[in-house]
């Protein structure tokens, strides 16, 4: 083993966040204070002094913050994030002689020694020493201070006061030794994102049911007329399945049949035919002017479209002829179409991303989303990612972001856990998730404290859908009315984004194609369906509160400070979260039974928040507009799942304990 | 981002062991069979063949073995270490298009397709494609069966047959084609030492204190003397304090006296004198020559001489005079002795390892340990590592095992928790810990669960010791015999290696210098004691059962298995260890309390041990020599601590049910 750097001393570890020892970045939104913490420790007891770096990636040089100890060796810095792209980091420490002394001069003089003379020339020393390094007035300076602690003629009294004051400290940390200082090994990654890709809120539709008229095929034009019901609601993207022309080759039927009829539109998701590939419109939906036009009107309603990415194709995808290539072809001549045994898709080929030339079909896909990029759009709703090679979507999000670092990208991946997480680490902003299948509170409980309290929450932006074109759980195909309200209350005030699927949602669809199927009756996904929006029972008012909430409380917002309350009764799940100075505590109690009237006792740990549990807290029903008056840490009520299945409480007391709430969030 | 290898679509992560991101290896001991797991998986459902690789350091050839998916795209695999020093090891995996196939036609068997004749020629393709790579026999034994598949005259249900056949696919195997196997980006190391560094029973003894008569300096011959009566208690290395000359200049007293009296022997750790430094024998105690044939001696007694590795000098010590850049010197030209304000210790003047010539000080160091090790020592005892640099004994420890692999270096430090840590990753192989302050049960569970549960298993091998002559811990003090037994029972099956500092700990002294100290009277450090070994009430007897009893229970020499069993009473804690067959499960109990007697309800699992709980099982009690029937989950117990303050049962039922066992360990 060569012998090198002996006085390096320092050990750093521990980083955090540090996602697979930095092979990935771990996420933030503009604005966000990163705070950064690491285990920093030396042989012996000596001060150490500690260093975060930060710089933006295009940047080459380094700005520099103090890092201060917490306990057990814990070292915490931070620095703020003000612009999209990458940021790197780093940590830097070294055995800080000046401190040592410092602090070793403070205890002998604690401990009364009076023979600390030669400390003090010790000290005067390591002071000249800097000021060697120094130069001008602050050369001068030290020269000045160290003749100080030298003279016979200073009092022991006031050399110990110099050595301690503030300035001497300040000057001697400009000037410190870092010879023996030692930098991390890595430079990690904070990848930074727009506000949006924490917190959004999604509506789903197919533009060719909006039509006025039943039985008509809707248009971008009657997506438009949609834009005010949706905006009311409250929703900030609109996004569309895809709308590119549907192949016609063995296109599927209404529910999924093998041989559509004549006038089956087909589904969506059977990208190309004669009209086009992947930068077509349908025909039947408008003009590229058309959609243009949307993407602008949309905006005037603080909406965003989002499209869908969905890389495979229908048998007359323009592709198949130009790039016979890309695809995979069995021996009888044939193109090997979509399976999963038993099942087969056959109106639908896979692209083969391992072709030989799979360099040319890459830069093809990217220039699909660079073309739509270009339309205005900076939402992309990714179907199925989980069936494309891994190292395609880190380069084509890595190249996109290049261009348009306000792209956010939505995995569609419900699959197993690890390839989900693997998705959002190599660049997906969200992430779609099992919350559809989550639906007591041990499950709740336990899933949204895997996706807030570790490490995932560093890189996995969780999207909670309350239901999807294929998705209708038995939940709200039994509860009722309250099951949709309880659903939409849960994904909208546990999670930061969250979406619908409408007008499905809001009209509380709920007939599944056959007992024990997830699908939907007459599934959009293979006709044309008129919605009746305009019906008594819809929940869009209810809908409307709740985003109105989210929007109202920037608790809601981010899912930091999610707390699970204790309730004595399993039929009730209750929560909160709260902003670090207390000026924001919501509380959110749902009544996941949509059949009866639940109650029981709810705890509301007010002095862990760091309200003072002797006096009384407002408690302002959001929901119901009501407010009452708690005291105490434990609340009774009953929630009626014909009225209020859920409650959501905005909480506060005129004045905080503010070292108490300090205290909590460290 | 540039575009590169688009075909490798295996991901490789959460290796395990991996330690610090692999900067330190993981720790074994020979013959050990490690077990090495990874999360692997690939978009899709293909199916993924997985390498452990792994080879000896200086050995350039990888050898291969398979990895089994367990669930969650967890994998493992594993492989035998059978020579000391280190091992590396990674991992390499791709999409297997031959296994891929077979999962694929499997399905499309069970849904009883039949038109799978496009499938058999895709796979006769692949096999073929094999044959090309493969030669001789090998490669006409491919085109046969290709051919096969290929034929009209083979009937469909031999094709699938032949096509799940074991033979093409172990051939298949073979000839796999890994043009897109990732390999993972880090080798890693295993670090094998003997067994004695995970299995060791320590008894620290003073040699000037061995004498036949009080007053008299005791000789290592005196330790010769000594061995039967070490050995017969079963301990099997012998750890002396320094054995090195002691210096003169500001002498240490009795009890710690600043002034020293003309006969006052001084501390051993006050290194060199006028007869020399570290690498030279107090003459009272005996010549060079002696020591060595000490260490032959206690090897015929089964026992290794563990030495004291302490780098710190008395004022007299030779390097002084011939090396004083190795010392820092204060403004007055005297010598920095050792301080802790307000503490001072004038009669140790530490090495400065920052020196501007350390590496001359390093190699000196070095030069010590070889020089013991010369003489036949393989134990080292490194007084307080946490004060030298982290560097240093990496590279020492290193150095030194290139030459003596065998070699055993236990860390004294006592500091703060990511210190110790640290010490043990950079190459120690065993660890004083923080045992002799746990004391109560949910101390102890705590603990253990961290140093066995943990990764730390996987890098930190503690070392328990129930007294050393700077700890008498308070229990120890007040508890009298019952407190002694107690402690040694935990330590002794607690964990695999422990110590204890004789004779004062059989003869169970237990004044403390002052109250609320944890210092002897008296100690040992600073006089020739003479210990009465004698006398009736020595432990020694019951100190050699509990040795006898892990030397013939394998399951007590490893830390593997450690299971903490509920007790209905705080006072008794009751833990076992079990071997993967079930051929050996020991179960402790030990009541904490030494006032008073203690009963309670403890669980014993036997479900989920894998016994059958229907029958009756038998405790043989090891410490009485008693056996008893037990029958069930739950035995009630008493335990009087002037009789039998622990239990140690050996369990057995005649068979057991083998499959739950392996479940159980899985």
């Amino acid at each position: 083993m060569e012998l090198v750097e002996g006085n390096k001393r320092v050990a750093i570890e521990g980083v955090s966040p540090e996602i697979d020892g930095g092979r990935f970045p771990a996420k933030r939104i503009i604005g966000d204070t990163v705070t950064i913490e690491a285990d920093i420790f030396a042989d012996g007891h000596d001060v150490i002094s500690v260093y975060l770096l930060y710089r933006k990636e295009n940047s080459t040089i380094w700005t520099e913050t103090p890092m201060q100890f917490l306990v057990n060796d814990r070292c915490r810095g931070s620095f703020t994030v003000g612009e999209l792209g990458s940021y790197l980091y780093t940590i830097t420490a070294w055995v800080d002689q000046f401190k040592t002394w410092c602090q070793d001069l403070k205890k002998r003089v604690e401990a009364k020694q009076t023979d600390i003379e030669i400390n003090l020339l010790i000290g005067a020393g390591i002071i000249r020493e800097a000021a060697g390094c120094a130069s001008g007035t602050d050369s001068i300076q030290l020269l000045k201070w160290a003749d100080s602690l030298e003279s016979e003629k200073t009092k022991q009294r006031d050399k110990v006061k110099l050595a301690m004051s503030n300035e001497v400290n300040k000057l001697m940390e400009k000037y410190a030794d870092r010879s023996s200082a030692v930098t991390y090994l890595k430079e990690l990654i904070i990848s930074v994102d727009r506000e949006k890709s924490r917190f959004s809120t999604w509506y789903e539709m197919f533009p060719r049911s909006c039509a006025d008229k039943p039985r008509q095929h809707g248009t971008f034009k009657d997506c438009e007329a949609r834009l005010p019901y949706i905006s009311k609601m409250g929703f900030d993207v609109l996004y569309l399945p895809p709308i590119h022309p549907i192949g016609h080759t063995n296109r599927k039927g209404k529910n999924n049949t093998v041989n559509a009829e004549n006038n089956d539109p087909g589904t969506p998701w059977a990208i190309g035919a004669r009209e086009g590939g992947h930068k077509a419109i349908n025909p039947q939906l408008g003009t590229l002017e058309d959609f243009r036009h949307l993407v602008v009107k949309a905006q005037e309603y603080g909406i965003e479209i989002a499209i869908d990415i969905a890389f495979q194709c229908s048998p007359d995808h323009p592709y198949i002829k130009e790039h016979p290539e890309w695809f995979l072809w069995r021996p009888d001549g044939t193109a090997q179409y979509a399976e999963n045994p038993p099942k087969k898709y056959q109106d639908i080929y896979p692209l083969n991303f391992a072709t030989e030339n799979w360099q040319e079909l890459w830069e093809e896909l990217k220039s699909v989303v660079l073309f739509w990029a270009e339309q205005g759009v900076r939402i992309f709703r990714v179907d199925n990612p989980h069936t494309k090679p891994f190292r395609f979507w880190e380069w084509l999000i890595t190249e996109v972001k290049k261009e348009y670092p306000e792209a956010i990208f939505l995995a569609e991946a419900f699959t197993r856990p690890k390839i989900m997480y693997q998705l959002a680490k190599l660049g997906f902003s969200q992430s779609y998730t099992y919350f559809t299948w989550r639906n007591n509170k041990s499950e709740l409980t336990e899933y949204l404290t895997e996706l807030t309290q570790t490490e995932v929450k560093d890189f996995f932006r969780p999207n909670f859908w309350v239901n999807t074109p294929d998705i209708l759980h038995e939940y709200l195909q039994t509860g009722g009315r309250p099951a949709f309200m309880a659903r939409l209350v849960l994904a909208a005030t546990l999670n930061s984004s969250y979406g619908i699927y409408g007008p499905a949602f809001e009209l509380m669809e709920n007939v599944p194609r056959e007992k024990g199927s997830e699908e939907y009756l007459n599934s959009e996904k293979y006709e044309v369906k008129h919605w009746n929006i305009g019906r008594k029972d819809n929940l869009k008012g209810f809908i409307a509160r709740v985003n109105r909430i989210r929007h109202e409380n920037r608790v809601l917002q981010s899912n930091r400070n999610l707390w699970f309350n204790a309730t004595d009764n399993d039929n009730l799940i209750c929560y909160s979260k709260h902003l670090e100075d207390l000026s924001s505590i919501i509380l959110v109690i749902v009544n996941l039974d949509p059949h009866q009237k639940q109650s029981g006792w709810i705890n509301v740990p007010v002095a862990a928040w760091g309200l003072d549990p002797e006096r009384p807290c407002r408690a302002h029903d959001l929901l119901k507009d009501t407010i009452e008056t708690w005291q105490g840490e434990w609340h009774q009520l009953e929630l009626d799942p014909n009225t209020y299945p859920a409650r959501i409480f905005r909480f506060t007391q005129d004045t905080v304990t503010s070292n108490a709430a300090k205290e909590l969030n460290n």
